[in-house]
């Protein structure tokens, strides 16, 4: 469903081309200052306009807000933001429809709503719908405070040096993947809820519903599979949980532990690649060859570091308000 | 929170030294056939007392049936399932109170809890809890009906081969991790909800509440990280949305895409080895050696097969009853 | 919280000075034919502009879709509809900032919103939230297709004259309440899910978030209390589960029993009122004589009856949907 | 469902005559102290066996802790307590399995459940389950500290004098219905979260869930909507919200004001009567008459104020725990 979270609940809503998408912030404390000039660094950072390997289609990405705030300070009403979809060209769509596009949801989204899918640029499945998860990650990195939230890209197309990653994509005239590793300081110890909302698996969901994600791993993850036990345990130094070693990535038994949270998630290379590619007519039931032409990433990790840094902030936010209820313990 | 899932709701409960662990489902139809000994096997499985590796702890595991059926079969009332814990030895671990294990939730839960927590045997932390999952697991196979979920072990140790994997931690006394593979077949089209719930948000969710699961990757998965749009693009071939190729791993857009659904994970080597350690004694206040004297799974990578089977046709129950709603579609 | 339901949920927003209000709906199937004018005739009666006792405040009501339709036609995506807010007087509240008004949320909203509270016209408490309810009605209305709903003023002030009652009210130059029923016929047998879910408790959450109301009863309901069981109990007399009698008012069990839903609601006259009241001044901590200049309903419930129907519907919309699913029984 | 509440989470499972009913808490904080002597008295208040009146099935009903506590003391983790059902005799039931008995759910539950729902005794829609609600109200209760929450029979068969009542009732050799009021004292300003979970929305969701109730009503209630504004507005008198008059019942706007919280509910006559009806035979098709031969109360209501307790502390305790969240405001 479009909304997650419990106490601090985002609901994401809209589609590529049609008026508008936009993102629904139930549960923000009131009292939190948010003027509009806080939110358009990461909305900048997001639009990756001034990197190579990023789509051209350009949107001002300017936040219209319609309810929650007073003054520019959250009432604690639910807080509507809109982005008007302005530079759509749907006719670039409309005369592929029976042709699905190789590696995107249009074919499972006409079978599952029955023809009904609005079917341009990808609708609600589009990267577009990321620019509400932006805005509602800036909102929760502030509720946060004193947490330190960063996300970098670590390579792409397996290599660490970035330029040579994108050149290869370049040169092969094809899209290409890349490793995007998140890092967050100044968490208390004990967030998390056990059984089922373990820190790893609110994450998990989270960041899974960031497109192209394929792959989540936490601390020393599928490393951890050739360890030893004795090499993987991370050694308790000081009484509040420090340890010299972080294989765990700041996780034990689902609960944060003290120390930097470090998970990094996998992205397939952008679908919609320059390459020819053969795909069904499911007008004609036949194969056919199949070439892009829209405006499209060459590589979406490019974007992808802010977009996980408001997922992880928007979960954190979630958990830090479960935890911060009184009395978690009675005295 | 203890429960798990919309429509198909699975509570677990209960500590690994405490009275009882079990399991309570909430929205299972009515009219499903479920005698004692279906559950057996899958139960048998689990325990993996043949295997070398494995805990010699020994509970019978028999499921208890305290709600919901009536002459074996559901009513759609929630079905409450307990397992006793009879096997249990406290002693080993009311000593070692002060000193939080290596790798365990003894240290995070002692901090959120206040104390209060059941340290015994690492309490709610413990995998005895699993047992409830595959009693639910059952459940929800029997639902799925032609859906074939199969899990299997693909490495021990870095190993291919699983017997030389385990001799290695053996040889080293010391526990070791594993990867293991999960594949389901005979799914519909259009599985998962978006905006936030793709069938990997909610699959990882569910994964990640498994104890020792360090990462989990769909598909071609972290190896897509490398790969070009046009390689790693899995054409459509037929009107029924099959591939040749499945690098997507049976989903596209977050939805299931008619191919054989595949994901595997990442499990850590057992936070109990007989290895000596360092850890905190927070009486103390200062590090100490530490020997695990429980008894523990070498690997408990060994017992998860049948632990992910479960939590797969839980996850896979709750979606499928969600898509099987009429009308999906409105005609 | 401002999402309800569980399949066809529904998300309120706004506050009533705000730059608009509105709702989105998460969960209704595609395929559904949602055009402008389908909204109208219901918005229109909510407005209840002719009629004698309802405030002049004039707005549009236009609703304006954001998201979630293509070409009027429901995508299966959630749909945003926005209302402006254009015939706003602020000034008339501002000044009264510290004069909590008799009967409204202003004093309590101050206390847990810590003053940061959109205090402008009652904020989010205003019943201009309601025309987002009544475009959401609209639209489970037309899902649940043969189901007819219909709402009706049983008595203002007493009277069933209503006439009559209003202008009890306006000879006193005060506000007045009022009796409102709904009625639901077409309904299948069984909606509602125990526990905790049976209608009357789905019913009474959803018609108790209409602002003024204050009491519900199901069937024969309060004077229940002074019948025999032999006088309440209504004799099934058919296959189809008819009953001559319905003091049931169409609910055994807490599901529905195939005859017609009755129910009805006590809604309080309007706390603004033109009479002189006392009141707390917060800055001054004493009492004041207080006198209401805003434009308000001499009588809410006159307004009452469209509201109530949209409520209704929402609920019965997630019900049904509910039972939909297949299979509620294996077969 | 049968799960109630976001952060203090009641589910209810059992049947009748199965093997348990009982109750799962999940959410309750740690360090609460919960020996088993505190449960007795409401436990021993909800049998009743004293008065005449009620049933005289006898039940130990001793709770039975399964998890949740470890040294009498709750332990953060979810809390199971189990309640045998030792004193059925089914035998009663299966000979009229054919014979809906009027005004009780085994039409509506036999059509919902296919035929395979637990007929006996009404299966899971007995009011035995209240016995795991009341356990779970003990436990609210505690939670809520210095709030005081006390039950009351009004009328029954609309006399205040209640044996006169009971009398009307045993002369009539008839089952008779009443009015129960609950009254809670030392609740904080602003518990109710807007827009649908106003405190009267959950009370009456809940509420409802109790067997036999057929209306809820704040405050004045129904006679507010004979009223003018200014007779039913109370006018605030000092800083801590305090009104003379308390019409409102405690609830301003959704959010509890300061006052004394007070509502009532109808309770409808046992459908259980010693008189002769008539009912359908669903294997003839034909109308037959019917005569109960189980034991059952002549007077539900006489049981009732203790379970009304349990349900409100159980709402409120989950209003609480989402009020005391910290921030509630960002200071």
């Amino acid at each position: 469903m479009n909304t997650f979270g419990r106490l601090f609940r985002v609901n994401i809503f809209g589609e590529s081309h049609g008026e508008s998408v936009g993102v629904n912030i139930d549960g923000c404390p009131a009292g939190l200052s948010l003027p509009l000039e806080d939110f358009l660094p990461d909305l900048e950072r997001r639009k990756g306009g001034m990197q190579k390997g990023t789509t051209p289609r350009k949107e001002d990405d300017l936040p219209i807000f319609k309810s929650g705030l007073f003054n520019q300070v959250s009432t604690g009403s639910p807080i509507t933001i809109l982005f008007e979809n302005n530079n759509t060209r749907s006719g670039d769509y409309e005369k592929q429809r029976a042709v699905p596009r190789p590696g995107h949801a249009d074919f499972v989204a006409h079978t599952k709503f029955g023809g009904f899918e609005d079917y341009r640029g990808g609708g609600p499945f589009s990267a577009r719908l990321t620019v509400g998860l932006v805005a509602a990650g800036v909102i929760a990195k502030k509720l946060l405070g004193g947490v330190r939230i960063t996300s970098s890209i670590l390579e792409i197309g397996g290599e660490a040096d970035l330029d040579k990653g994108l050149q290869k994509a370049i040169d092969a005239k094809d899209s290409i993947g890349g490793i995007v590793e998140c890092r967050v300081g100044g968490l208390p110890i004990g967030l998390g809820e056990p059984f089922w909302d373990s820190v790893e698996s609110v994450l998990a969901h989270a960041v899974f519903a960031i497109p192209a994600v394929r792959g989540v791993e936490f601390g020393t993850g599928f490393a951890a599979a050739r360890m030893f036990g004795s090499e993987h345990n991370d050694a308790i130094e000081d009484m509040q949980g420090h340890t010299r070693t972080n294989h765990a990535g700041g996780v034990v038994g689902g609960l944060t532990n003290g120390n930097e949270l470090v998970f990094r998630i996998a992205i397939k290379p952008t679908s919609s690649t320059p390459k020819e590619q053969r795909t069904l007519n499911w007008e004609t039931g036949q194969q056919e060859a199949f070439s892009v032409k829209g405006r499209h990433d060459l590589c979406v990790a490019l974007r992808a570091p802010v977009i996980l840094e408001a997922v992880t902030a928007i979960v954190l936010a979630d958990l830090w308000l479960l935890e911060q209820r009184i009395p978690r313990v009675v005295k």
